[in-house]
């Protein structure tokens, strides 16, 4: 396995600014724009590593939070990292556990040297800094690693985001000291704050792209804001973002998100959205999301969606769906959760080539008019 | 699909009364003796139909008294019964809804007629008798339906034990009646009862054979009473039980139990034990059960069993199952319980050779003193 990290753009559209590359690392190439599936604790929830290739994944993500805590970086390096562990053999990205401790309410103590915070396992206290996420995510062993952060809620005031933005600035920094160019084999990426503050996020981009980084994120959106301002702030962004580094939106999105980011340049997203509603027994279709208790479905013969290759839509019908999630059997877990994350990926691969085609804008609006004018009856 | 139902036996042990056969039916052959995954609900729980077919099960076992409740006739009619809802193609067989039906607290009342009870989901009340139950089990369209049976706890008086022996084969001609040789395409299996009186046992072998059905099954053994008793039940019974039907041991067993049946001349076992110990993290090696959740495996490089060939053992290890387990990520549960299905038919697939080959006692010994040596530790 050698050390390599590369983003090539393969084409850039003329009717949005969408564009189509690649990102080659050590365990393989993922195609952008991509949907990472979220692998939280160590597993996409639910699913099977095979069957997260099967759905098509080129890239899954870990919780940097979560996996500090459990296994724990002791037991991560016993295995050799998570690809090992887990059985998982292509890309994977690591967050660096700032936006889940920033979000847990017994945080403790936060000055520029980090973070404490007690563990919502057994209320252990953990510091979290620049320099220890640097170490935790070389234990777990992305190709992917993400600068620790300070992500402010919605709504924050902009004296409150700047000193947010100010801080990740420094913190990048040290991340970087802490974590050059490809050490260990993972590659790092910086990531902008700024809240709902155009001035701020392009103060934000600048500062942090002169760090540099072998990509870049935008960190703090899709935390509770209304959509038109998310995409209002994306759209003062992106012309500012730099076009040779991979443009990653973090925490973003449900389908129509896909549509949203990608016309806006973005090239990677990730959310739990597809594999927590699964569980809740929603679930994609080309025609908006469906939920599979409802008891319209008790006879139905249709699967999920005629359209998708998943086992769950070559096997199962809706209605025996339906009475697995009624009898509470993990198997509609399953089911669902392999749907979403199917259904995701081969809505991006389809955007992706809309792309390559010229056809984007086209295929945008015949999706999102199915599949938002059900979503709203 | 043609109608279809025989059994040949192969051969005949002369180490033991143990015997080789198969089962033909009209989705394919059954080769006994067997293991029987149980899904109770429509879904051997946490596993998807490939897996279980994967795992190498000829046969599963479909719960009438959970089919009636959920999804109920009514549906599993419109689906044109339970193989083509799930996706399952081989053989099935369901049980009559008795034994879960007579477990109940809230069991209202019992007669000649039948019984009637209130549904654990919602407190809805049903009747069941043996014509009723003849007809949710053609609804669920299984190769092998049994017959409705009174099936006494332990420990019972010898009335109590005679008026359930009793019952049992009135009910049994009931069955019968309703269901003809092969009605439906589908064969009916009559149960021998009597508890732990080997009189009454050999009584309702004789009556129950008379009434004449394509499978005799033991009833009412593994329901509470010390293990010694149980085979020295089934040392006595065995004999006398007619030659050329398959016979069935209902609800039993554990790795040591298969041994334990198949010597004295049982061709048929069914459990939801390998299955229930494996959502409670426990799974099954050739030295014993193991906890994964045992602090001793943390950093354990080793698969469950370095012998089995089940995805859970090809792809992770024990350090990684038991981290699973403890995040209660539900990847541990489906691991544990395709492990454990995969391995008691592996088991039984070495149990069948060795009588082929001779050496049952040989491999009965050497497998026992390793699993119950460790097990007893």
């Amino acid at each position: 396995m050698t050390d390599k990290f590369t983003f090539s753009l393969d084409y850039s559209s003329e009717e949005c600014w969408g564009r189509v590359g690649r990102i080659q690392t050590r365990r393989g190439e993922i195609p952008t724009p991509v949907f990472m599936p979220v692998g939280t604790a160590g597993t996409v929830k639910t699913l099977a590593p095979d069957e997260v290739k099967t759905a098509g994944a080129s890239i899954i993500l870990g919780n940097t939070y979560h996996l500090m805590l459990r296994p724990g970086t002791g037991v991560l390096d016993h295995f050799g990292g998570l690809h090992r562990m887990m059985a998982w053999d292509r890309p994977m990205l690591t967050d660096s556990g700032g936006f889940q401790v920033f979000s847990l309410k017994k945080l403790n103590k936060i000055n520029d040297e980090g973070v404490e915070f007690a563990s919502h396992i057994d209320g252990a206290r953990y510091w979290l800094t620049p320099e220890e996420s640097m170490r935790i995510q070389r234990s777990i062993g992305a190709e992917i690693m993400m600068v620790f952060d300070e992500c402010c809620p919605y709504p924050s005031d902009e004296k409150t985001a700047r000193a947010a933005m100010e801080r990740s600035v420094a913190w990048a920094k040290r991340c970087r000291a802490d974590h050059p160019h490809l050490r260990n084999g993972q590659a790092l990426f910086g990531i902008v704050q700024g809240s709902m503050y155009l001035p701020l996020r392009l103060e934000s981009i600048k500062r942090t792209e002169e760090i540099g980084f072998e990509g870049l994120a935008v960190g703090g959106l899709s935390v509770g804001e209304p959509k038109p301002l998310m995409l209002e702030i994306l759209d003062g962004m992106m012309p500012h973002m730099p076009k040779n580094l991979p443009r990653y939106l973090m925490g973003v999105g449900t389908p129509e998100d896909l549509f949203y980011g990608v016309e806006r340049g973005i090239d990677m997203f990730d959310c739990v959205h597809p594999t927590r509603i699964a569980r809740h027994a929603t679930v994609f279709t080309t025609e908006g999301r469906i939920s599979l208790m409802n008891a319209r479905w008790q006879l139905s013969d249709a699967p999920i969606d005629a359209d998708c290759s998943c086992y769950a839509c070559r096997n199962f019908s809706r209605g025996y769906l339906r009475h697995l999630f009624k009898a509470k059997e993990i198997l509609g877990l399953r089911m669902a959760s392999l749907h979403n994350v199917t259904f995701m990926i081969n809505l991006m691969n389809n955007i992706r080539q809309s792309l390559i085609e010229k056809r984007f804008i086209a295929f945008r609006d015949q999706f999102l008019g199915r599949y938002l004018d059900k979503e709203n009856k």
